[in-house]
């Protein structure tokens, strides 16, 4: 046998892959748990994920004539009361605000609920906030001419989770919701796809992720929309994550909340609504789809640091090697690139694995040879340890852009092929139970839709913990594709 | 008597100052009441404001070094427990979880909290997040190495309020809050005292705002803070509002957390900490310090929108004018200023009072004459109605950045000069007495610190509902002033 080569994450993926995940998380120090039960603390690097998908993602929507706003966290418990059919869904399980006061516990034990200041009208910390949204609507819009109404909050939200994983599923969690009203259903339907391109387009040209794009299959839907669209990604264990997702609500929300508007010629009518998200999960899906035994990769658009330029030190003019260092990082910095030298007071090859943990898409090391020759030796976080290239310093501060560009394309290149060889083809429910039957087989399997008719499909899929994904778009919803999934 | 002018805002200011504040955000459409108890929904042109402000000062925020990341929005009441100083203060009023389910109520009356989903460990939407953060800085912090730790989030945080008032006092609010640890006095109290320059310069040139820095009175400090920090600010009625806070808080957080340090020398040291904010409080400043009897008056590099173009339309050239309207809009986008025309389905007057009660800095007026002319006519929002200019377009658009530039001068000048003018000298308490007695004064009173010996001090103060502001940093720390705030 081979010997194995050390990896910085133990354990691999192949070995026990959750757990791999949870320790890229930790090495790259993104995350962690909180003392709040089922809550993360995400750190500066992973939140700085977050913000650059922030920062690109927003434009976006202001582009598209969304307007950002701001509701209540804390929504009115009469509020999911009307929405019955919402309730049915995920709403029960929630953090209920009770009372507005503490007082020292007569019992000595610190501090408890005061017993006198028990709120009549209990409240729950938003887990989405379409009722909320949908009472102001109704207020807001009054005409045609009101419409479209196009609103979009970046906020958290809260769902109490009896089993948790950092990024993947957490009790509070950040998203934006976007809600929008429009005069009919082809204003809806027209929203929902829009907004599902600029998903992909950003996922493709920000993450380099891509997947299936499609629509959920009734049982799939979210609770109370006509119709749910999505983007269905692939890990590498092979299971899926819903990516986002945009809902055409209809009129139902319209008619519990009473969102109507007068038409051109005086009449009255139920607006169309919509809703759409994607949340920090896709930092967990980032981790999941890029990630290697050695740590993370960044996405070179998305990275919070995109450069890093190790000094090696060795006593023999430091001075001259970090001022050549510095130069480096100021030039490319002048191109826009999110460049760092790494002057911590640190073992050089601690810094280096830091930097391969933390996946920073492009490693500089500058030692005397370098500073004397000029050139610098860089390293492709995705190509790996051993792929070392020495270029002349003007050289490679012209042409990093185009490194960091195409560290991009091979990342997403790499993805898609993934999702391609792991994608299975059956024509019957025993196709599928063959293919995943005892954990066997991994990854999607595609199946006609007549497959869903099969009168044993939810037991058989119960049984292997297994989900329809969706309808995806490029098989003009003849094909549905199921998969274990996060 | 000369005739009343018509007024944008009933009441004026002089008429009924907080009923005109309320009115100048229901005029602006900034924000209004929700549906949750004592809470805002602060609009999309009030959000935008908002983001503004976080975009510019995140900014500054980074360059500082500062690092921004995400703690959970439930702190475990036990933390509240450890810092019982802390919970003296603000803390006590707040809105408590106590269950994490909701299930249909036996009655048939809707939803409840489910009885056996009570929680053991109660939790409180944040008030603050100094416990939380605390406890996460002594694990993160283990040696010199690690310090300073700078970090910062923005969020809202959410404090059980009797009487609220929009942006001004509300259940939940927003704003960024710096929680940074240093190896000694110096580095937190440089840290204090450096952040405060920060809102200083952020007021100042981006607000328009200005008004007194200083320091706390021990009586006025933050719970748990060796000294609090501040900018004291002076609205239109006279009034003081604190527009921000620095906290020095010693090691009073490090001992109750534990956040300690390994020392160069190998030894061990508690952490001094420092925490600072300011909210979504400063657009009710902005509001009482800019506005007018029509309105509000933004800011210009603040504005949402600095430029609105009305088109004035008779049925003669719409088109054209519609088209030069667009042209002058794309000229003055490309000089990064935020230009839109007005393309409302709305009659022009009401499209000119709609810009003036929102208060957008510049609004330009263009009919068939000025098209055919090519000229524009503008009028600055702070001048009043009556200041028109008319101006050759290529002359207007190229000297915009200068009106705006003029405008925001304007609006600091007189913003001082009324906190001057309303600043008033006092020797003793006698004089205070004299000046604030039966409601007669108002504006701030600047005593020497003597005054704050007095025996009758608090007695008198809290008759004449008046508040130790701050003891400003021009005089020294010698005098301080007595003000009715918000």
């Amino acid at each position: 046998m081979s010997q194995k080569a050390k990896t910085a994450i133990t354990p691999t993926r192949a070995e026990n892959f959750p757990e791999w995940y949870q320790q890229v998380i930790k090495a790259a120090d993104l995350a962690e748990s909180s003392p709040t039960r089922g809550c993360m603390t995400v750190k500066p690097y992973g939140w700085a994920i977050w913000e650059n998908m922030v920062g690109i993602f927003d434009l976006w929507l202001k582009e598209y004539g969304v307007q950002n706003c701001s509701f209540p966290m804390l929504i009115p418990v009469s509020f999911l009361s009307k929405e019955a059919e919402h309730v049915e869904g995920f709403a029960k399980e929630c953090a209920v605000v009770t009372h507005h006061r503490l007082e020292a516990d007569p019992d000595g034990n610190g501090l408890r609920p005061a017993p006198e200041a028990e709120l009549e009208e209990k409240y729950v910390v938003r887990p989405t906030s379409e009722t909320i949204i949908g009472d102001a609507m109704a207020r807001w819009i009054q005409s045609y001419r009101d419409l479209p109404l196009k609103l979009n909050q970046w906020c958290s939200v809260l769902r109490w989770e009896m089993r948790t994983r950092i990024f993947l599923r957490t009790g509070e969690f950040f998203w934006h919701e976007g809600h929008n009203a429009f005069a009919d259903h082809e204003g809806a339907k027209g929203d929902c796809l829009h907004v599902l391109n600029l998903y992909e387009k950003f996922f493709t040209e920000y993450l380099a992720v891509d997947g299936y794009m499609g629509v959920k299959t009734p049982d799939e839907r979210f609770p109370g929309a006509n119709e749910t669209y999505c983007i269905e990604t692939m890990m590498q264990d092979g299971k899926g994550l819903q990516a986002c997702t945009t809902h055409d609500l209809g009129t139902n929300f319209s008619k519990t909340f009473d969102i109507k508007y007068q038409t051109k010629d005086g009449g009255e009518a139920l607006c169309h609504t919509t809703s759409w998200a994607f949340t920090t999960r896709m930092i967990g899906a980032l981790i999941m789809m890029h990630g290697d035994d050695d740590g993370m990769i960044m996405p070179p658009r998305i990275a919070p640091q995109q450069v890093v330029i190790l000094p090696v030190l060795k006593g023999d003019n430091d001075a001259g090697i970090m001022a050549y260092c510095s130069e480096i990082a100021a030039q490319l910095k002048e191109k826009g690139i999110r460049a760092k030298v790494d002057e911590r007071e640190m073992r050089t090859p601690d810094k280096m694995w830091d930097a391969i943990k933390k996946g920073i898409p492009l490693r500089v090391e500058v030692g005397g040879r370098e500073m004397e020759e000029g050139v610098v030796t860089y390293v492709r976080r995705d190509l790996g340890r051993e792929s070392k290239t020495t270029q002349a310093r003007e050289e490679f501060v012209a042409g990093a852009i185009g490194v960091l560009d195409a560290i991009h394309d091979d990342m997403l290149a790499r993805v898609r092929s993934f999702r391609d060889v792991n994608t299975h083809e059956g024509q019957s429910l025993g196709d599928v139970i063959a293919h995943f039957d005892k954990n066997k087989g991994t990854g999607f399997m595609k199946v006609p839709v007549a497959v869903l008719k099969d009168s044993a499909f939810a037991a058989v899929t119960k049984d292997l913990s297994l989900t329809t994904r969706c309808m995806p778009f490029v098989d003009d919803g003849q094909t549905v594709l199921i998969a274990k999934a996060y």
